[in-house]
């Protein structure tokens, strides 16, 4: 799946990917007004207004992005009904063949991380038969509790041609609050970040591994020494946009091929209409604001890595 | 809830907690059978397994413990079909008065956080209208993104009178791996023990915090230094049993009162049928034999109490 991702990252020249965290307030009055008329304000309505808004962006954009990244909390939070509306999501993003990175930051103890592998890029046996859950291409996975929670990842991956993104810097604010600890010297990160280059050499795709890292934009500084230190390794690059990273402060996440680095927006263009640049489309023509959006993330990316 | 928790933990004098775990290999075949005569060897037919084997354990257990932790991976593998098993037993232990303690270790930055936190503890606005998700009473939370992936669920824990155990150790082999990196010359999970403790004093049930911690069995001296560290801070301990923690580890994960301390475990109750010391019952007899595991580990548990 790795080599996947690169090569639609190389066919589109994108190095980006469109996060599908549809928060409700972001969604269009016409789409909630249809879908609640259909449903009422229940749960159902929201998961039908979720899944509507995503299809039209998806349609809008599909044939510029290399992959998308719905992060699976903004559908857990209306319950099983926003969960179908998160499969629905992955399989029409997969039918319109982008690769679907499945923002869900699990981790476990063994056995337990070995559910979420298979629930999420597996299958699952059920009798004689076998089944797959949500079948993202992609999980993100938190490294907190160490080898034996993110191996039966590792595991499934290999088995399945998936891959990875594990946390190692986050673009929060506080993320540095147990990630920057000092450890001999060194910021706990690059140590998550070192076990992760290890696990990335022992698992290659053609010329990347597929199992991935994720720093976030907002920390340019560390992106260059986590580069480094992990050159085979994809990095997902979270925080362009609303959270506050340019294109300008990604070139280090790349490596001088051009490649090694995918960097998320979500609200920067599932929700560009409501910004004052893309005004103008209108509310009525929100996927059109989002096309725009997702042509002047490439542009400006492409800029800065002409640039450096 | 933390009161009601500890109200009930006095009442039953059993400071336990099962954990709804279910994987399809200890679930008795006549029950499989059953469920897959009814919906065949498919998702639906492995989620009404689940169900009417967790069904079965709640009713032979409910009146001798005071709360249940279904870990949430263990239906996530099944998809939406199981994550519909998953809010059917919380409904279900509720109904029978349970504490339920959703084993779901989430946690990401802010506003994601806070989607989850209104799916599994709170409720999700839809248009003028509001839903519970899957309204469990607690929560476990990962805490790798620091405050502001934490601070979301503590919003959301106050407002609804909810709460948290919150990592600090687990109780896998490799949990040191990052866990126990020393900063400053202390381990990095007094840190986040630390911070518990903070969070912990600021929301205070009657005599403990709602913002709890989880500290695994299988590291008793880790667990000492925890409690003397957290003394306001209910510990959920997981590890007992099958992963090798005994009553006699458990002793200083309590304090003097005999509180502070609730401790897990999954496969030594549900699947006590398959264990040599139940095997009189027979897998036919299943729920009978996770009733007098509860019953055995109540004993060992009150006798180390009793002993220290």
């Amino acid at each position: 799946m790795i080599n996947k991702l690169i090569n639609k990252i190389q066919k589109t020249n994108a190095p980006i990917v469109v996060g599908l965290d549809p928060m409700l307030n972001y969604i269009p009055e016409h789409i909630q007004k249809k879908a609640f008329l259909e449903y009422g304000e229940t749960l159902e309505g929201a998961a039908e207004a979720i899944w509507q808004f995503n299809k039209a962006i998806v349609d809008a954009t599909y044939d510029l992005i290399p992959a998308v990244k719905p992060q699976i909390a903004m559908y857990e939070q209306f319950g099983v009904e926003g969960l179908k509306a998160f499969q629905k999501t992955v399989d029409y993003c997969q039918e319109k063949d982008l690769v679907v990175i499945g923002d869900i930051k699990r981790g476990d103890i063994g056995s337990t991380s070995e559910a979420y592998a298979v629930g999420h890029l597996g299958r699952v046996q059920v009798g004689s038969k076998t089944y797959e859950g949500f079948h993202e291409d992609f999980a993100t996975v938190n490294p907190y509790l160490g080898s034996d929670g993110v191996k039966p990842f590792i595991k499934v991956c290999k088995e399945e041609k998936k891959g990875l993104f594990i946390l190692v810097k986050t673009s929060n604010p506080s993320s540095g609050e147990f990630q920057d600890q000092l450890v001999n010297g060194r910021p706990l990160y690059e140590l998550v970040g070192e076990q992760v280059a290890k696990w990335g050499e022992e698992h290659m795709g053609d010329s990347y591994s597929y199992i991935g890292a994720v720093v976030g934009a907002t920390y340019p500084e560390m992106g260059k020494v986590l580069r480094k230190l992990m050159p085979k390794s994809y990095i997902l690059v979270p925080g362009y946009g609303a959270q506050g990273g340019k294109g300008a402060d990604l070139v280090h996440f790349f490596n001088e091929d051009g490649l090694g680095a995918i960097v998320n927006s979500s609200r920067g263009i599932i929700a560009a209409y409501k910004q004052e640049a893309y005004a103008q489309f209108g509310s009525e023509n929100f996927q059109d604001a989002s096309r725009q959006a997702v042509k002047d993330m490439i542009t400006d990316i492409s800029q800065a890595l002409n640039n450096r």
